[in-house]
């Protein structure tokens, strides 16, 4: 279970103002709560402030008149709070720090947002003082937003983004470092536009290209949707998310992005033109062996498959580090309440940790198989104990 | 636990040839073992069927010399088998099925190529008696191949297309639908070509495009990939699959698929425009307001997400009906043996099925987050149950 232990003090950090209680901003106030932080909550948008508040990330805020505060609060006018941070779309941040800052809001101020170049030119252009201001994008997120789906380990053990200015000073940085050891994430210093570049290729790219996939289904036959398996629905996962807050992101860093879906069109045309090439009069592929047709405008199309084996081994895997190869025990289990609960006590009782669990449900039937990962060193032990146990391992 | 019950006898599937072991093949001739059926495997790789055999999928057959059976086989020469099913690579399938009518292996034949208007065309040209064929193809696959990979529940409850050319006879489509009742799929009759098209929009195309995505990742740089999360991870899943065998599929299924790649390279070309437009003089976004610039250029890349969305809820969910929304509830957990098995403990106690479970692990701390997929109805039950029990819910 999560220690709850005060740090903010240690940290310099006793009183931060969040501005902007979606699920970011939220996460963050939920996180330093916990270490005892005194957190003011903001938004232009009342329901989601008060709905934070509720679920006790914090004191509402209100600029100017803080009529809300308790009694024994920190916070007064003139005097500033530690941090501000500043979790809005990124095309609203700079104008919302160059408000904060003429207020006077806090000592030290960053920003969540999932683009970093454009707030610090936007803040450079609006006279911010940079020397206080320490941008940031903590690489968390989900299908889901707002307050209601704001956790206090969302940021646990996740890349935090660093990505200081030439104005920034190191006391700015310090504190930013202090904000994101309290929420347990794992900070990295790196360039703003690298940083664009970055988030480009791993997390904005690929989000459009799950909408351009999605999109194809939307007027799809019902008899098509029928025949989906479970990689479609991998593949669009992501898709199904906010597309207002998605448009946010995308503008603000347009020109890596578009870049990156350039290169993306480019290989899904050359492809396309490798298949027709392959179909029509003396590419069409035989009958004469087992081998796939080897004709070069198929060899477009291999080519591109081979280099996406090569880029999907270079993700790393789970705990951060280079990606381990877990071993996969299956089991087949039924849809009753209990089935999951005995293989656990199973492996339990054999000493085995179960790394991982994913279900595939057996669609209209109820029965299911479990895929367990374990260390490769276990799967003899569970093996043989599930197997003792009357499990059916296919 | 799965019944085993014989059945064979009853469909009038007493014995049956699977011609290819791989990953499809070995698991229907598991499948149909555990009906009683008399199966028999062959493969151009002996090692490939030597696996399958040792595997339990049933004998190998040697054409011509079947020196390997049992005293007490069904088959000899002259006696040919109730069903052949042809299950190798699209381009070889007419070609296998035209050696077999030859040799008259059996009464009734049929293949699982996931394309099906090419293996159908050739056989025509090839002079096959299409009137013993009725074509198929079981909508159920996994990253992995080959026989070692092979189970016998592959098929539960997944679509199995049947594609009946006009000459099938009505005999060869009921042998069929027996073949797919006893592996437990559920038959769903389709034109070839409808079929094909479909499984370009769910299948194949989706494949290609996570490649893509993937193959950006090969060359990126190794502070690109420190970034990635969850979202990236799931769209290039299935990028890893064999390039070969990929190779194989997209070439039998040509021309659907190029149509599909061409309008995903269309919508990210264009997206790519918008985004370099809204970036232009004129059309850069401002710092005006809290709502994302609402440029005609962005436009493109809203209206391509808002699409998205649409494709997304129209995939079916888990038990083959509609798209259900189950409530997830979020806890806690240790990275120690026993965490999980103590969690599902307290939900049968409290007579809650866990619908589904997916473990969101912390990079680099022994923590992380459990997302417990339940009937709506038991949340209360749930997380009261976890709470009393002292699990941390966030």
């Amino acid at each position: 279970m999560r220690e709850h232990v005060p740090g903010g003090h240690m940290s310099g950090l006793e009183s931060v103002l969040v501005v902007g209680t979606g699920l970011i901003g939220t996460s963050i106030a939920l996180a330093l709560r916990e270490h005892g932080v005194t957190v003011y909550l903001t938004d232009r948008d009342p329901a989601a402030v008060r709905l934070a508040s509720e679920l006790g990330a914090g004191i509402e805020w209100t600029p100017g008149r803080p009529a809300d505060l308790p009694a024994d609060a920190v916070w007064h006018p003139g005097r500033p709070v530690d941090l501000a941070i500043v979790a809005v779309p990124p095309p609203v941040v700079a104008g919302r720090l160059a408000e904060l800052q003429r207020a006077g809001a806090a000592r030290f101020y960053t920003d969540v947002a999932s683009v970093k170049a454009l707030p610090i030119r936007q803040a450079r252009e609006l006279g911010c003082d940079l020397s206080v201001y320490a941008a940031g994008h903590p690489l968390a997120g989900r299908e889901r937003s707002g307050p209601a789906a704001a956790r206090a380990d969302l940021f646990l053990g996740r890349p935090w983004a660093l990505c200081p200015a030439e104005e920034t000073s190191p006391d700015a940085v310090e504190v930013l470092r202090a904000l994101v050891k309290l929420c347990g994430g794992e900070a990295v210093e790196v360039d703003a536009v690298e940083h664009d570049r970055a988030v480009a290729l791993v997390s904005h790219a690929p989000h459009v290209a799950a909408a351009a996939v999605a999109a194809r289904l939307a007027d799809a036959p019902a008899a098509a949707l029928g025949l989906a398996g479970q990689g479609v629905r991998d593949v669009t996962r992501i898709a199904a998310g906010d597309p207002d807050l998605w448009t946010g992101i995308l503008s603000g860093n347009a020109l890596p992005v578009a870049e990156v879906l350039e290169e993306l069109a480019a290989d899904l045309a050359a492809a396309a033109a490798g298949l027709r090439a392959a179909t029509s009069p003396g590419g069409a592929p035989e009958t004469a062996g087992d081998a796939a047709p080897e004709s070069s405008a198929m060899g477009t199309v291999t080519g591109l498959l081979q280099r996406g084996v090569a880029g999907t081994g270079r993700i790393p895997g789970k705990h951060g580090g280079p990606a381990r190869a877990y071993a996969t025990v299956q089991v087949i289990i039924g849809d009753r309440p209990g089935e999951l609960a005995r293989l656990f006590q199973v492996a339990q009782a054999a000493g085995v940790n179960i790394e991982d669990v994913r279900l595939e449900h057996a669609p209209g039937l109820p029965l299911g198989a479990a895929d367990l990962s374990v260390q490769p060193e276990a799967v003899e032990a569970l093996t043989q104990a599930l197997r003792a146990h009357g499990w059916h391992l296919p």
